[in-house]
């Protein structure tokens, strides 16, 4: 058929020390499993692009990203230069949003190789097996919005509003979507986050509505959890969990406690995901863009060749083949977690380069 | 002098249960150090009282509690019959808010004796001392409001809307009392949560006054930590973490994930304070009502305990005793949490009672 068109963003900082080691292993998956795909490297939804042009994206981005399917994204922010919230409302979370890739996949396993910074009520070290969680992250709307405002600036009455809106049609769709990955698993178990004992409004609104679809699921054991004690139990039971669905910022901060749990975030991909494909799909490593480490090509490359795996997975559904590449990348992770090389982060000396090759020789 | 008085409110589920060895302790501290108190139990403020007038508390509560220096709390909340949004906002929350309590202080540390979830980069158990944090958390505005509301309900349109509201007085005390307790410690450190890269009119605020204030205490170095990767620096470096100050939704989060990372939130306490005196203060244990537990006295009642010490040392400061009687129930503690006896939480099979009984002994 015609190649997949798909538009590779690599960003800043590690995005771009990654990114070639992502699409390596992208090539080697889909000539081995007969995949065609057209990639197009971008340069914007940088920061080195919005220091020379004043703005993270062109005026004309959606018509340059017109007829792709998927983006494969690297990592965004430099906060040097450009604060957060510029870099990110203005590249990586208008895709999310303008794209409606309403739900984010992030899923948590811990591997053998990978030190595990858990140990049980036994002190026993946590075996791979015992974490294996799917967060469901709402990826459009609720606590992320820039709605609001500052009044009486610089006075002793100055206040911010700040705030969170969730729609019938988001929440739903979520929670629906959390169900249907909950039903497919062995455990069937769905844990569902929540706050509504302080946040007065959305909170009690959202359980009523999780209430409401886990009457389409009696297969699926549902348990609410409030976020705080929800983090408590990560690193205290993390066996408990299967698949976890959260309102956008919940599901941020699941989705990075939840990975540590399992030893480091250098391994966590995502797939932001726009289930109609009316829009292109976004895959991307969890992990910034890492100053502190740049420049040195020492990060883990792992979590954006998840990321290109997921992609494969979602482009070709129904094929099979992009399933195939899937599992052949997965399985080519944990054998090279499992005998090396390592990059430093999991107490090694290769570099980023090597771990891609090592990956890519094994697909 | 006149005695303290001392407004005692068990409320629900265990509450009832570790309210008694408190009080075990908290008098054995106040004969031994020359403390006086005058207690009254309140049986208002929770969920059976609920059960029988319809409403958490009585409309004079604010009256009864006129004179009050403290209130020594236990936990709120029973789901099963009254929706915890109700019980909650009836009772504590209104508590924090309307005696201005604005500061919830809460310490979590590893003790000898407490089984610690987490090992360290080659698989070392944590050491206590390694794990010494104190959580700052705003506790009267930010995310936790009524302010909003439904539209369009039951209809596709249906969305809500939840406001969260900071103030310049409300978060710049906060960031003043965090950086005050920083610039008493050893370390000095203080760690801002903050998610400015999404949560995009109130947190780059917060932000920006934190880094205001910073200007007045040279002496303290500062980190800024977005929410997510802070839940999971917690897990891998807790030994980065001296003061962590952070708004309401996300200071209850640090500080349910904090004490977990000790290995239990049932020795967590927490002072709710109005540094101004105005307002009576309130102490109470982090962990809540636990109703799988309760009835069967074996909740661990060292949170409770604990935070009869941290009144003690609020409502004495300056006297010199308060803070022995303090320092004194903290090495009872430690030392039973050393050398037993256990609730069945960390492995024991003593019951609430006996815990409380072997602390006041020691004191
Ligand atoms: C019970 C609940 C409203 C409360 C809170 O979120 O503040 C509790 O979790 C706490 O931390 O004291
Ligand atoms: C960079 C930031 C805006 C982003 C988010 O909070 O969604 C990141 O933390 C993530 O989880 O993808």
């Amino acid at each position: 058929g015609l190649p997949y068109q798909i538009a590779v963003i690599p960003g800043d900082g590690i995005g771009k020390e990654v990114m070639p080691e992502g699409l390596r292993v992208l090539r080697a998956a889909a000539a081995r499993f007969g995949i065609a795909l057209a990639l197009r490297e971008i340069e914007w939804a940088s920061c080195d692009w919005y220091q020379v042009h004043g703005e993270m994206m062109p005026a004309d981005w959606k018509a340059q990203l017109q007829g792709c399917d998927a983006l494969l994204f690297g990592a965004v922010g430099w906060p040097a230069t450009v604060p957060d919230h510029i870099s990110l409302w203005g590249s990586l979370l208008k895709f999310r949003r303008e794209f409606d890739q309403y739900i984010n996949l992030r899923p948590a396993r811990l591997f053998d190789g990978v030190p595990c910074p858990l140990v049980d009520r036994q002190g026993r070290p946590r075996q791979p097996g015992e974490i294996d969680m799917l967060i469901v992250r709402e990826n459009t709307e609720g606590e992320y919005t820039n709605l609001g405002g500052v009044m009486f600036a610089g006075t002793e009455r100055e206040f911010v509003i700040q705030e969170s809106v969730y729609t019938r049609i988001g929440a739903e769709r979520v929670l629906r979507y959390a169900f249907e990955q909950a039903r497919q698993r062995r455990r069937r178990h769905l844990t569902v986050a929540t706050k509504s004992n302080g946040i007065a409004i959305s909170m009690p609104w959202w359980d009523a509505l999780a209430a409401e679809v886990a009457l389409d699921y009696p297969e699926v054991t549902v348990d609410r959890q409030h976020i705080d004690i929800l983090t408590a139990r990560f690193v205290l039971q993390p066996e408990r969990f299967d698949v976890v669905v959260a309102t956008n910022l919940f599901g941020d901060i699941l989705s990075d406690l939840g990975p540590a749990c399992t030893g480091t975030i250098g391994l966590a991909p995502s797939a932001n995901l726009n289930p109609d494909r009316r829009f292109p799909s976004l895959f991307e490593p969890v992990h910034g863009s890492a100053p502190d480490i740049y420049g040195r090509n020492i990060a883990n490359p792992i979590a954006m060749i998840w990321s290109a795996a997921l992609l494969l997975d979602f482009l070709t559904r129904g094929e099979g083949a992009g399933r195939a590449a899937h599992d052949a990348i997965l399985r080519a992770i944990e054998a090279v977690l499992r005998e090396g090389p390592h990059t430093p982060d999991l107490g090694g000396d290769a570099d980023t380069t090597r771990i891609g090759q090592a990956i890519a020789e094994r697909v």
